[in-house]
């Protein structure tokens, strides 16, 4: 059963604070991770071998075979595939930045340049979290932010390829799919081999051995996050309806026995009623042993005084997904400080967002939407600066330019400065 | 001597590929930051004692004593640091980006959040890598995001504050300055003990101990980036002058004796004319040795048949500062695809950049320009989304959204949405 505490009553910083499990994933994978990139296209069929049964006889899907794929895709579901992404196209379209100039001082130009990376790699899981909603999600953005190249790998079980996630790519516009998994795919994608081209960035959910090849091979390239168990904090008021809440409260519980399901009310009546609607609605779920333990172990109901205090509270924890349950929900939103993605009023359920709305569903977990974003257009652009000077807003700012490099010590800078202005001042 | 090569028989890969020492630098580390974790203040100035001879009294520094400091800095510098200072903010001011909403959709509501981080370390190195135009250009865009309070971190020599720091950051706006460095500096930020408070994110340089610390902290704190040695890439036609483009060259190879300088140039009469200033400049250098070392080891020049060659060569490389040295160099712009920061034209050296024309100068390195940015404005912000509904919009993709959901077998989040439309679907 889920817990109620009184605010004052709570370390916010264990909300969040589950404890991982610690295996010798890290050494696996870096064997794997060297291998691959000693090996390539030979080592990706040992492996495949090794963990799937059978190496394919090419990695890449063809055209005909996607095709095929998407011929077989239930047809109501293409057309919600397609309703979903044109939301999720409309909202992110809204994050294109464009380039800028500065022309206010005399013979100074100075800029920026917004620059789609060349080609990001899309990790697909395998098996029963594999999710078309996130091919959407993540390839949608990148798509828009000008990738030329969007490199989706995935396993094929028994040689077979999801048509929902095949259909899920059409639809997104993902260029090219591999049928491979695991660390090795990572691996494959950030180094490069005969088949599979290397890539800038590399984004997508997968297990830990995934997760840890994503964490290897960071640096060399980008990646999008090492995302946590799922967390949902809902502040609602004493108008709430207690079967509503709980069942927004088990959209994340059911996901994950480490996902964590948080309710902040000043209402002591709704937290009695959400209680009792949970053990009610749990026993009723397909995932039910999942969705028990979630809430029985990470499941929390915080008493405030009012909402004020609630969203005190909700900023002190930074949840990913953030739903205020009120009647003016807009009034509260210039004080959330802190939290991925925020749903407003009675209406919106967590769920909107994973499938429909339109902001993206990759968001910031473990407290990290303090300084983290949700996935969205500028993780697929990078930024350049340029600068450009005449000759005479060169002489002019010369002397300051040599006069600061020779107070941090670096002479040669100073020079590159003032030779432009007096040639023959290096002696 | 630099050496020559042409195109064909260079392999790009290697051109920014330094080996790095390895060292025991990861464990010392991990311990320092396990202990301020566990011993806060106590542990800090344990280590105070240990590294730096004596622990201070507190380790924040005052109002009076930071007065005291500025009223001593040089007064040709503080107008200079000023004027470069308004240069800074002029250009990212102009970095700031607006909040969203979307209303195309009848009874939906969605939008976009820009939301500065609540708190930010910045860390200064002491000694000879100590620079005052790294404290502007890692504050100015914080407090132009918004960030309500930058916190300097700098260890003081013998008990002294270097004043050329204070003043720069009394310039750019930091809000309190403690003296302490090194990896145990960073752990304080990350963990916060008594004394120093927990920020979001720890921008700055640092030595080797710096960098692996603020590796270690990366996750739970953000971090900016864990800079690589100092790279600059020059594209010069004929027409350019030897003189000038050896004084560029060694700006950086005067930085570290593991920075690379690049000459990427058509013509063989410039390669010869630049190796010969080389070598006349590089003994007319205080820091001669360091310039030797770099130009020895990791100078190069690569003779292509013409500019848009040598943008190809640029783009492979991708270079942290990327010069170009033609007649109408904004006909490149365009081209090039991956530099950190780009100087156009024969008056602009990258000195420019590092101190006066406003661009930032904290840069990616080590071909990370191909998926990284220039430190700005965005790295102290993130982005929340929000979504409301109205009941009648909700009712509408209600049953979308749970035959998405129940595609994905994720029954809660069906139900989620389902319940809003028909209380009593939960049975």
């Amino acid at each position: 059963m889920i817990r109620t505490y009184a605010y004052k009553d709570i370390k916010i910083e264990e909300i969040f604070a589950r404890e991982e499990e610690k295996t010798n994933v890290a050494d696996v994978v870096s064997e794997i991770i060297a291998e691959v990139r000693k090996g390539g296209d030979a080592a990706l069929k040992r492996y495949a071998e090794q963990f799937d049964g059978a190496a394919p006889a090419v990695f890449e899907v063809s055209k005909e075979e996607r095709a095929a794929a998407y011929a077989q895709a239930d047809a109501a579901f293409l057309e919600i595939l397609k309703e979903a992404a044109a939301h999720i196209r409309a909202f992110h379209e809204k994050q294109k930045r464009t380039d800028f100039v500065l022309t206010e001082r005399e013979g100074v130009v100075l800029g920026q340049k917004i620059i789609p990376l060349d080609r990001v790699g899309l990790y697909v899981p395998g098996g029963t979290a594999s999710y078309p909603s996130t091919v959407l999600m993540d390839c949608i953005p990148a798509k828009i932010a000008g990738v030329k190249e969007v490199c989706m790998v995935t396993p094929a079980k028994d040689g077979k390829l999801n048509p929902d996630i095949i259909a899920a790519a059409e639809i997104a516009g993902v260029d090219r799919i591999f049928r491979i998994g695991g660390a090795q795919a990572v691996a494959a994608l950030a180094c490069g081999t005969e088949s599979i081209p290397r890539v800038d960035k590399i984004v997508g959910p997968g297990n830990a051995f995934v997760a840890e090849a994503k964490k290897q091979v960071f640096g060399q390239v980008s990646i999008d996050m090492i995302a946590g168990p799922s967390e949902i904090l809902v502040i609602a008021d004493g108008n709430s309806d207690a079967e509503i809440i709980a069942a927004d409260l088990l959209s994340q519980a059911e996901h994950d026995k480490m996902a964590s399901a948080v309710l902040v009310t000043e209402s002591e009546a709704l937290a009695q009623a959400v209680t009792a609607e949970l053990e009610r609605q749990i026993a009723l779920l397909p995932r039910a042993e999942i969705a028990r333990a979630s809430i029985d172990n990470n499941g929390k109901i915080i008493l405030v005084k009012d909402i004020a205090e609630a969203i005190a509270v909700s900023n002190e924890i930074a949840p990913e997904h953030l739903e205020v349950s009120v009647d003016e929900p807009f009034r509260y939103l210039a004080d959330i400080r802190h939290a991925g993605s925020i749903f407003l009023g009675r209406n919106a359920p967590e769920a909107l967002g994973d499938y429909f709305a339109g902001p993206n569903h990759t968001l910031p977990t473990s407290g990290t939407a303090r300084f983290s974003s949700p996935l969205g257009v500028d993780d697929f652009v990078k930024r350049s600066s340029f600068t450009y000077y005449t000759k005479e807003a060169l002489t002019a700012e010369a002397e300051k330019i040599g006069f600061f490099a020779r107070r941090e010590g670096l002479e040669a800078h100073a020079r590159s400065a003032l030779v432009r202005k007096d040639k023959g001042v290096i002696q």
